[in-house]
């Protein structure tokens, strides 16, 4: 373990021989242009050929050791090649090589400890702080110079979430990713950005691939979404990241709040963005598994509403349609003889194809719907459906629900088809984030309160 | 004190009455439209037009307290313009509370020091991060969500290193914002912009005033650097701080290392870029006093020779023509006789008008200058210079000493006009800059030691 | 008929009683805004409600007449609105009333004529060119002022070639269409631009749209076109026509040149486009029918092949792979008896699926094709192949037939599947190309030689 | 004399023996690079070190001639480059020869005029275009294809005005670069742009040359009038001439009619242009001699109110403040005692320093000044007053003189100091520019009228 990275730049030099052999190799060879062949040294050769997983443990040594700042670009972008190189196992391997070797340690920490609790203050506070704080933040930081590195650093901490779901031992690891990306990913550094149809290919092509609340089925369907006068889409990008979007939302410009999703799928519905009165978020999609934890969405649908709303001044209603991805489930749990009946012969799926059997449902299935959104919680005490907690969190009220809203494949089998409306109403959305996020309070719109009055 | 900002958002909210007014207010008077009258209500009203410092105090509560992520973003605005207002001493309470009042807990410090003092591990690390970590970086991290925020929190840290200068007792605070800047400010993050004469004007603006180096008397003194054929400009710019150039560098392309830098700055050398073989940077400078600590310059060269390496390829050389700031105050220290005397004749001016006064004097200013760029050093053992710290930290040997090579008044009065060539040979840089770093060893180049061997 | 349209702007203004309504209405409604209803008149209500043909015929009167420069451009977009309207035959009218009211006076003429032939100067020339000039061209560069109006003329123009086509005296006009294209699409103005998978969609769209030499199967295809590291794709864009490709030509880069397009279009060849050494143009499409005559394609191949130099060192080889679409006409029309029973072979069709058949024709099909190629020709005593015309005019040398080169339907039935690459080599371009100008000599490369010389 | 340049490509081709030579020597040395030496042949670095007038001479041939169109850029940048080095002589030559040389056939008019005579109609008109058309037309759009070409081409033109006024039998080549100029610099394909100070230098730099109405005393001056909040400035671009202004508008924004330039010139009036109702356009500038002519003016001054009035709803009135240069021409001439008397007393100039004095004069002036606006004309009846003209002529009215002014040496000189406002009213602009046209009607605003019936 080492001792002291940040400050001092004192590090016992591991016994890897080839060390040296690989600066020289990776500094050398760029000396010479990228293209030129590497005939000076065989040192260096050889360091260059070694297995990813030793360039990679190697390449974090020098990154945290002796070098100067500016060697240390090409040094990163060695280390991560080499990691993008590795197998799963070897990937594990180094996850577990970043907490045991580039942890802090303990004496450090006890000592600084020892200080601040002699004298606790601002000042005292600074070098503990700094005993504390990982060295592989520091590592991290240093990989991060590299050109396109913050991509792959998101990447990275992807592969480090599915190594934890089978590993949970990594998972403090997880806190030195996500401190750092919340920084780096802070909403001042991000811009908003139009999606049409003049958008580069490469672009609509990965939001196509990112596209999950309502998969796209090409590039007709994709056209649909963004080309025609009433619609509109927006994604945020991050300087660092470039043509990646980092979240999306789809939005339809309607004459009235939509109570089933697939007429806007299908077709355009108004001729002039000038003509709607409402602005419908039917899809918000998060992009990067490795960006989990850094909310966007919340920024996102403030700034598109505020771009709708000085583009077209005719609209009044901020409202989505969403889907509820949690109700099947929850609906299979309650026991009340009604609701097992419902289930049963929700699963059925008469609903589907006979409007007569679906108007005869409509009543129960909105009634369990509404307890659904008001009642059924996670063991945390929050709502039980993730999108709602999203929305909710947000300040917005659960308005209205539709059934039956998305015949889906996958609507129907985590939803019964099940949607719903949240309102943004920006003169509540204050007031109803702080009684949420301080009582659990749930705002509720009329049509939903009418229901639950029945 | 508080004792949880970051996890729970429980807060003991304070008895600033007007808080939730202050929320109002702002969220309100987004709500209707930047330009609209505040009428609706008149504690609104008030909470706005309370001093500046209880504005911004108010602020800061709310940021770390129970509101929406994207209300956050007007209530970091508010903050900020608040902070704009205040006055000198108000600033220094200001500092003062965020020293203070979001400071970390030392009981919840010590709850996580006993639980991972007794199992010290990655996992028991990761609450004592968090209870070690200030809130006030959480706060800096949401005042960095308000529109051209980064900027103004490099203004805000240069405002506070000015109160450390008066009260050191602030002076842990600056950890906390260098800590953020460094990860903001990641190389990975800044993009190099060549600097022309169809650069807008605003930009060139700033340069003019940033430049320390060599002063420029005008636009036209401007146009000279940049414009001319065998002229390059570069400068680092960050997505986040927009037009503001963060550190530049000037560079000319010669024939041969030059001695003085007069000839430089008045006229172009050569009709064609691709005449030159040594590219010459003869000044380079940090614009933001707030960013004090974040390196920008070793990247900043490094870049910068991969971009003319690849336009020019007949360039062999690069080196600098680098001012010796700290000559003569060193010199006025050396109790040599024969120093003293040359200190004095130095001092007397002769030797700037009369060239063979200057022939005389040369070699006794050449000797004592090799020695003063070879065996100077401050207390901690570095280099007296600050210019040479940079260069040889860089990896960059101490090539020529060159006098007289500025006859500015400010050259003349800071190093009786000497000046440096320090040499950026890529074979050589990660060797001396290792040796430099390990022993505080100085490489010298051929003239340099020719002088220290007579 | 008018007599003095460009010098007195005296006009004799037509029976039309809303001319001056329309103005009015036009001009009135600019001034209230777009979207304002037209509430102030009736008449100018009246006159906007009027056929489009008899909108059009008023508009390019007042165009003509005493209207102010500036409110022309409103005038003109009415009338190019007006025009989008009409009918087929309403079209034909409106260029009837091109070609007999917008025409030069006779009487003009006449005088100008004999003051010119009295004394031929080039001062006796102005005012006789003046009086030829028909008014029409004063009146297409009045409707090119209006926003977007330049791809309008252009469509404009390709109505009329079709219009033409029934109504042969239309013909006269295609000259003023044609004389002020070539100016308005001059070399100088347009821009090259490489197209790839970062490309805007709707530029893509278009691109799959216009490609008709080896139409794309949908945006796959289009992708395996530009976006391989072994691809390049290039069109020409005209400032007023934004985004319209106008031409663009197709690019492989390869270790050799191809003898069939069926391993081009399917897959890429090498990983790296430096391991090529020779750059195949593949497919030349124009775009817009409306711009016939006017040369782009010479211009792109040139400078295609600067582009492809500056970033391609080990490029030595520029050659087409070209189809060769008037091969099976031409060889239908061979009355001797081998050819007579080539021709019946080639269409029952055997060889495209039974190797064997296919060697066995082989020979005999180059044996004709290299007839076809070096002495077939039009009544003109060009070349009967339009392909061939194009490159051979070029300065290009028909280097090599193949066959079978293209399998694809529209290939075997007009050519039998034949293709024929066409050498594009730098020293010998301009002796190649003066020529086949001067005395219509058409260069040959050593394989057709060798085939000719069997 | 060439008889058919366009059509037939057969040309007289001229005995100058180096002309393949310096085909050969352009074509080859393009072949090899620009920096490459040419060492080929003997005869093609011959050719190449001709006199540039040969060159030139030769280069115009080689373009009328057989040469292949994309062979055809280099020859057209090769005559360019030797047009530049011509002396003033040389220059005169050169056009002499555009003109004699590379003029229409007689015989060819006389042929198809006969052929026109007999049967007039838009069928036989079009050879007679073609053998009118000079062929120095088709000349210049050839040397166009070359980079750049475009602006040097107005340059040529600028020095051909300059060698008419010394040769006016030079004159009937300017219509031929009229004619061209008019076409190519279409209002179609002009592009608007906000002039402000995140503008290149470069483009600033040229604005700051080209203002000759108020000239600029530097950049601070410039800074003054396009940074402030209440300025705007805007200009128009053409793609082929890119960062060259073709006219351009300085705009103060105000809340009057402003009588006098100094304080607008001299600082800012409004912190917020949201506080304005009036749009004063107190400077535009044509820039380009080459372009005299082609009337950019009234577009830019229509577009420009259309860009103010959608950023700014609170504007109600678009005035000029403009200089009246021929003001104190025209009064010298007025031989009415008092009116000479006046012109004494102004020439004296006691008024310039004593209010009283140009108190008591201000009568005079003003009754003088408004007989200036509304009853001076020139020979063929417009206005005398070149300003007026121009305004007159857009629309404008003639609503307020001002005196005094303008105090600068240049206004007291050519006007005594006087200025006048011109008011842009939409509803009016229309019927006033008619009325202008038609019956030479001046509109007079209610000021000028009152002083009128004094």
């Amino acid at each position: 373990m080492y001792n002291d990275w940040g400050g001092g730049h004192v590090m016992a030099r591991p016994k890897l021989a080839f060390l040296n052999d690989l600066v020289q190799a990776i500094t050398g060879n760029e000396r010479r242009g990228k293209r030129a062949p590497i005939t000076e040294e065989a040192a260096a050769r050889n360091a260059l050929s070694r297995p990813a997983s030793e360039r990679l443990a190697a390449a974090c040594d020098v990154l945290m050791g002796r070098i100067g700042d500016a060697a240390r670009v090409a040094v990163a972008e060695q280390a991560l090649a080499a990691y993008a190189q590795l197998t799963k196992p070897e990937r594990h391997d180094f996850f577990v090589m970043l907490r045991d070797r580039f942890n802090s340690s303990p004496e450090a920490i006890r000592t600084a400890f020892a200080a601040y609790d002699a004298d606790p203050s601002a000042r005292t506070l600074v070098p503990l702080f700094n005993a504390v704080e990982p060295p592989r933040q520091t590592l991290l930081r240093r990989l991060n110079t590299a050109p396109g590195a913050t991509l792959k650093l998101v990447h990275m901490r992807a592969d480090l979430l599915k190594a934890i779901a089978d590993d949970p031992e990594l998972a403090p690891l997880d806190s030195d990713f996500g401190h750092l990306f919340a920084s780096w990913f802070n909403r001042g550094f991000l811009t908003i950005q139009r999606i049409d149809w003049s958008t580069p290919a490469n672009v609509l092509e990965k939001i196509m691939g990112y596209e999950t609340v309502h998969p796209m089925k090409g590039w007709q369907d994709l056209r649909r979404r963004l080309d025609p006068a009433d619609r509109r889409f927006y994604a945020f990008f991050h300087p660092a990241t470039g043509d990646e979007p980092l979240i999306f939302v789809e939005v339809a410009l309607m004459r009235d709040t939509p109570a089933e999703i697939a007429p806007i799928l299908n077709a355009p519905a108004l001729d002039l963005a000038e003509e709607a009165d409402t602005a419908v978020f039917y899809s918000i999609n998060n992009t990067l598994a490795g960006l989990k934890g850094v909310s966007f969405g919340n920024f996102l649908i403030k700034q598109v509403v505020a771009e709708l709303a000085a583009e077209l001044p005719s609209l009044t209603t901020y409202v989505t349609l969403s889907p509820a991805p949690g109700f099947a489930g929850w609906l299979s749990g309650v026991k009340e003889p009604e609701a097992v009946k419902l289930a049963e012969e929700l699963d059925q799926g008469a609903w589907l194809m006979d409007a007569a059997e679906a108007e005869r449902l409509k009543p129960q299935v909105e009634a369990l719907a509404a307890r659904y959104f008001t009642e059924a919680r996670s063991k945390s005490g929050a709502p039980r459906d993730p999108v709602a907690r999203f929305h909710l969190g947000n300040g917005a009220a659960a308005w209205r629900v539709n059934w039956p809203g998305d015949r889906s494949d996958g609507a129907v089998k985590r939803a019964h088809g099940l949607m719903i409306n949240y309102l943004y109403e920006p003169a509540a959305i204050e007031a109803q984030h702080e009684a949420f996020v301080r009582d659990g309070t749930i705002a509720t719109g009329a049509p939903l309160a009418a229901i639950l009055s029945r």
